[in-house]
């Protein structure tokens, strides 16, 4: 273990469990139970699962840190140099997939890549990550706080980051048969190196925090909503469309378990109770038409004049 | 059209209407509604959803007749001669997903391709098709009628071709990831042509016959059953499991999907409802600990051995 994972490994755990506290002050009676398993390769990992919550009816929260002797073939496209290398893996994955409708279903994950230099010298690293939402009975209002969020951790790091790694975040979490975003998306990244390792992942520190700063407050303003039968099953219909993402188009789902990884950490992040059905019999309720007509498009959510123009829009 | 393709077309429409007729026998009060719609490059099919029956929650019948400019690569690996090729394709799919956990979910599938030769003379074809079965509590008895079932529909067409087409079936529902067959098969094929045209279509509406007598009277034993909340949960996150198959690994999912397919028909074959979660719990219970150890395996269902080997299994 190099003292750059050494690091990386107590700051991650760290903020798993900053996770962890911040989801549970909404449960009154349940808590996260911890599995803790081992890689085949080396290292292992925590998986931290909540299940029929008051306010979440699923949320997990995985640590990981482990070791493999060559880096995959998908890792090293970009470092043809590093082929073949052993390589650490440390990773913290969130999900949450609240009951009430009206709460939005979130992602959250950090990860780093160590390739220690078999000459000693000069290791090898970078960082990947992100948060998205996918509310199913979206209010604008958390969607431009979500990506204010997501920009304010971004802009000390430069003022092209937020709209790259938001981009890059629109583009990956797309559903190509269905020409629809999962969510309303946030931030993602991959194979990031910024000034050097130490400012990295302070970044990566930022985008967990802003991940909270983001969520939390959403969850406190809609947990209480009213919601009934409609919208449930709504969002059990919505939900299918998440796992459809999660096993046709996921790298990370997809790459775990061509590597028979632990099915029960990769298959953490499907929603608990999933239908699949026509949405059509919703077409004639406002809200339900309307996440699919406007939320679920890439747009410039800090763009001044979306509340006025979606005010326009409702009183149509 | 091909005179062939008119005979099949003929064929399959009314195969699929025996089908609709034989599992709507079971519903006092729902009835299969049906939706018409257009191919983009010519032709189309009919759609028909049962939803929430009271023996079924979800049935499905498709029948499509659609042609194409140019063969797709994965239809014309074995036949480079026809690449670029115009083409049709027929087909008749049926999924049954019963509510009641005792009655096994299955799946049916027939195609016809054809590609009118360009100079006129000597058109080439083949078949494809199947069906398999996926029992969340399954009897022997019904799993060794399902398959003596298959074999009889081989039967008076080459002795090895029970044993060939079941060990495709296999070979095709296997779920890499969990290394756990989908069901406990049936029949599966492609890429299939007989002595000629006319006995290669009596084969496949013999398979189409075959699956009705296999499955009906399964469906008429076990639908009474009685089942409580545990039977349901443990049915909710076994479907699970049938929704990973079908989004990883099915070809004709993601073959559809690829080419920007028609959604609601692709995915007709999903569970109405479906959940995800760990089975640990339940392995202190005979049958959902058997299903796992026992009939999700490849196995002889033909083995005269199989009872006896079983009767001492359960006595253990």
């Amino acid at each position: 273990m190099t003292s750059n994972s050494e690091t990386v490994h107590r700051v991650f755990e760290k903020l798993a469990v900053e996770v962890v506290q911040a989801l549970e002050a909404y449960e009154p009676d349940e808590r996260f139970q911890s599995t803790a398993w081992e890689h085949t390769g080396g290292g292992g990992g925590l998986s931290r699962l909540l299940l029929d919550g008051q306010c979440f009816e699923k949320a997990g929260v995985n640590f990981s840190h482990v070791r493999g002797t060559t880096l995959p073939t998908a890792a090293v496209e970009t470092r043809p140099q590093l082929q073949g290398q052993p390589f650490e893996a440390i990773g913290v994955s969130v999900v949450a997939h609240p009951l009430n409708p009206y709460v939005p279903a979130t992602h959250a994950n950090i990860r780093f890549i160590g390739v220690p230099d078999h000459k000693g010298i000069l290791p090898s690293f970078w960082f990947g990550g992100g948060f998205d939402l996918t509310p199913y009975y979206p209010f604008l209002e958390d969607c431009v706080h979500w990506h204010a969020c997501a920009e304010a951790a971004c802009r000390t790091y430069g003022k092209d980051l937020y709209p790259r790694l938001k981009e890059w975040c629109d583009r990956y979490f797309y559903l190509r048969h269905r020409q629809e975003q999962r969510g309303i998306g946030g931030i993602f990244f991959d194979d990031l190196v910024l000034e050097d390792f130490s400012t990295t992942l302070d970044f990566v520190t930022n985008v967990v925090h802003a991940f909270l700063e983001g969520y939390i407050p959403i969850v406190e303003k809609r947990r209480s909503h009213v919601w009934e039968k409609r919208q449930r099953e709504f969002q059990l219909l919505r939900r299918g469309r998440y796992v459809e993402f999660n096993l046709l188009y996921d790298r990370g789902t997809l790459f775990g378990l061509q590597s028979l990884g632990r099915v029960d950490s990769i298959f953490m992040s499907l929603p608990p109770m999933t239908g699949w059905g026509n949405l059509d019999r919703y077409r004639d309720y406002v809200p339900e038409r309307e996440l699919g007509t406007f939320f679920l498009k890439a747009r410039d959510w800090l763009d001044p004049a979306l509340k006025d123009l979606y005010r326009k829009q409702e009183t149509k």
